[in-house]
């Protein structure tokens, strides 16, 4: 049997595994600076936590696990009768599947908190690393299983945590290093008030559906989905006049107010730009060189935002958005807590990982993991390199003795292919002076050093 | 809909988590000295590859996924005889279910092996700490999602991996503080030379899960099932003798050869254990304080060891093994990848959790997660600390403000519920000044001191 894996999945080997953990770690470290706290959900929710919560599309993509023990159950007949309905349409069938996989971490999120109200200390700031699975058609880029990565405050209206998000996102993209890098904001109160405007209040979602597609299809696209989705003429040319309007944040939110400030929702939109702005300027360190810009076609997807709403993108690498987020209003009502507010974003972990590959820019990592091999001659010797190795493991230097006195060849052949930085020769000569060798891999120079002066240098090259 | 979760599934929260990682970066940070790699494989993997490596008490307790799609298939009647099928028995039906979630952490590894056997330089050493699910019935202690966490050496067969293995396992559990903790060892060579010393050669499984008992059940127990399992009283009664004598290991493993040594298998096994002890009383560190102590009682359930096998106890709580492992000889080979020998031990995570929780031996961990929370009185007052948290964060330390300017009372209700360390009050008078007030929340005690005066204190606190 040729072993595989399920396609749109993925195993990580050591080598990516270093570079996920630099990413997931320094992200990790950021939110908790700003107090953020770690949460984890199961991997399997109840189907029903699940179902209908992402449209009829998410519904089909759901993985749903069948329910086990089914051929000791004594009701056949019912069995085959929820049976007969999945197989007319996937909705769901408690005792067939009860359970499902996590598509996104925010509904495991909102229903964590309606049944946690009682413990939790409301603003509740909770960041969460876990892996999700769609069953989407693999493609490039495109994974059944995959990791998302979200931090979000909720039972906080206060704009400020917008103006911290922001904040974590610059600082996190400076941390990894990542150029180019412009954060697009909006809000969904500003899509509200152009909606209005354009007669087209029942057309909100598909205007900004339309809006959306303005990086991708230019405005003559968009023009024509409008016009399809049935905005009139005088609303298309309102939108294109604020659409094209150019100038600095400022110039762009008093252009913008002149219009959409006729309507409350317009109103409301511009202050909390204005305001989420300011906090952050007030917050934001001078070092952090990613872009900050108000976009009034910034749309986002999801129909739960109510707020501001923001999208981070790099000019760097051809490639989607590596982060979003917003702010929702009512996302715990699902579960039976209402007016609870919330804002989030989201770190894309997959995309973020290939920009970083694509531009080069990890750490250069020591794809070995250990620093440094002993070779292994056996007898006295061995037992020598072995109290060499726990010394070094001690001082918290990775390092690895080749486990038999095989053949000289043979360990160095292992040792090129493994990649080591430095190689401990501790044969007759050096154990005889209470000594080592230690040979630098990449220059081939070799020094005999005592084991002290070894461990110190090693230590300098581990940092 | 009031919300829960799958029977047998866990979210952890904030404090939770803070506790699992404290294990988890330890043990991480430990094998990575030992020169183990990472590896993390997908929670899905094919159903193929799973079946038929647990048993058929394995088999049924996998959780299986429904393919995703049904309803759009043309293949109705198909579809209902592999419907057919499972409800009959729970076996492969490719065409209803064709993946699964990962059972353990070894068969996908074993599949991880002899998919990538052209890039990987053997001997391998990887760690790999991940979720699994299996549809037991849950009670206390046992889940039906929980965390592995394995260290494996293929390839190589030498016995440093054994003794480097027991030194792993010390050094861990001295890190995490865990007290009076025994690591038997054994040999699997040893119970076959007992089991042909018995002339039950063909019952060396039945033999091994009677004496696995031993410490449940007591002598005679055992001594019942082994006759019930058909051994003769001759037989019984060469067990019992070997069983009851006391010594330290160098003395057991004396006597035992006198009796097992018979035999070519005990011969060799009495030689393993003299080995793996000798190497690992050269590597080991006087500091690490639990036991080793070989144990011919010892068998471990798995069928797949073939060498060294060890176990590990605490006295201090009442707990099943808190880890396990071996030497195995041929586990590449159900991938088609035959003559890999392995050996690997694994930590049992949540009980490890459950014995330091009822020791209360986690380091005094900060529930709050963030070290310092600034109070807010909006206006000139919330500028002023919005400058300071962000100081804060920039040197290192967890700082949270609270979101708004709302009343004394409801902010320091807040930061008592959070158990926030200390309080950074920065008013009306500590602007002027152009200081702050740092007040710990344990003592009540309060200084005003220079911004650069309390991110020291708070440095040294932070550690």
């Amino acid at each position: 049997m040729k072993p595989s894996i399920p396609q749109g999945t993925r195993d990580f080997s050591p080598a990516e595994l270093r570079k996920r953990y630099f990413i997931l770690d320094t992200l990790r470290s950021i939110f908790e600076r700003y107090g953020f706290q770690p949460l984890e959900t199961p991997a399997m929710e109840q189907l029903t936590t699940l179902m209908g919560k992402y449209g009829e599309e998410g519904d089909r993509l759901i993985f749903k696990i069948l329910n086990n023990g089914l051929h000791e159950s004594k009701k056949k007949d019912e069995l085959n009768n929820e049976w007969a309905k999945i197989l007319d349409k996937p909705f769901s069938t408690p005792i067939v599947t009860e359970r499902a996989l996590r598509y996104d971490l925010t509904i495991p999120f909102a229903r964590y908190v309606a049944m946690h109200q009682n413990d939790i200390a409301l603003p509740f700031r909770r960041y969460q690393m876990q892996p999700v699975w769609r069953a989407d058609r693999p493609q490039k880029g495109r994974y059944r299983e995959f990791w998302q990565c979200d931090c979000d405050v909720v039972g906080s209206p206060s704009l400020l945590n917008e103006a911290e998000l922001l904040c974590i996102y610059q600082s996190a993209f400076h941390k990894l290093n990542i150029p180019s890098v412009c954060i697009k904001i909006n809000s969904r109160k500003l899509l509200a008030a152009l909606a209005e405007l354009c007669k087209g209040v029942d057309k909100l979602t598909e205007m900004t559906v339309a809006l959306d597609k303005l990086d991708k299809i230019g405005w003559d696209g968009v023009c024509k989905e409008l016009a399809q989705r049935g905005l009139d003429q005088d609303g298309i040319a309102k939108i294109e006049h604020l659409i094209q309007i150019k100038g600095t944040n400022e110039e762009l939110l008093a252009a913008w107010e002149l219009v959409l400030g006729k309507t409350d929702s317009g109103t409301a939109g511009i202050a909390e730009l204005r305001k989420t702005l300011a906090l952050w300027d007030q917050l934001a360190d001078k070092e952090w060189t990613s872009e900050i810009r108000v976009d009034l076609s910034l749309a986002r997807g999801l129909n739960y935002y109510t707020g501001v709403i923001m999208e981070v993108t790099t000019s760097a690498v051809k490639m989607g958005s590596i982060g979003g987020g917003g702010r929702y209003d009512d996302l715990t009502g699902l579960f039976g807590l209402p007016g609870i507010t919330g804002v989030g974003v989201s770190f894309g972990i997959d995309r973020i990982y290939d920009v970083m590959e694509e531009l080069a820019i990890f750490p250069v990592a020591n794809a070995a993991g250990s620093l440094v091999m002993l070779l292994n001659f056996g007898g006295k010797e061995e037992a020598y390199a072995l109290q060499i190795v726990q010394q070094l493991r001690n001082a918290g230097i990775a390092a690895e003795i080749y486990p038999e006195a095989a053949k000289m060849d043979k360990q160095m052949k292992y040792a090129n292919k493994r990649s080591f930085p430095y190689i401990i020769i501790a044969g007759e000569l050096e154990l005889q002076k209470g000594q080592i060798s230690l040979k630098d891999m990449r220059s081939g120079q070799q020094e005999m050093l005592s084991i002290n002066e070894a461990i110190k240098s090693l230590k300098k090259l581990a940092v």
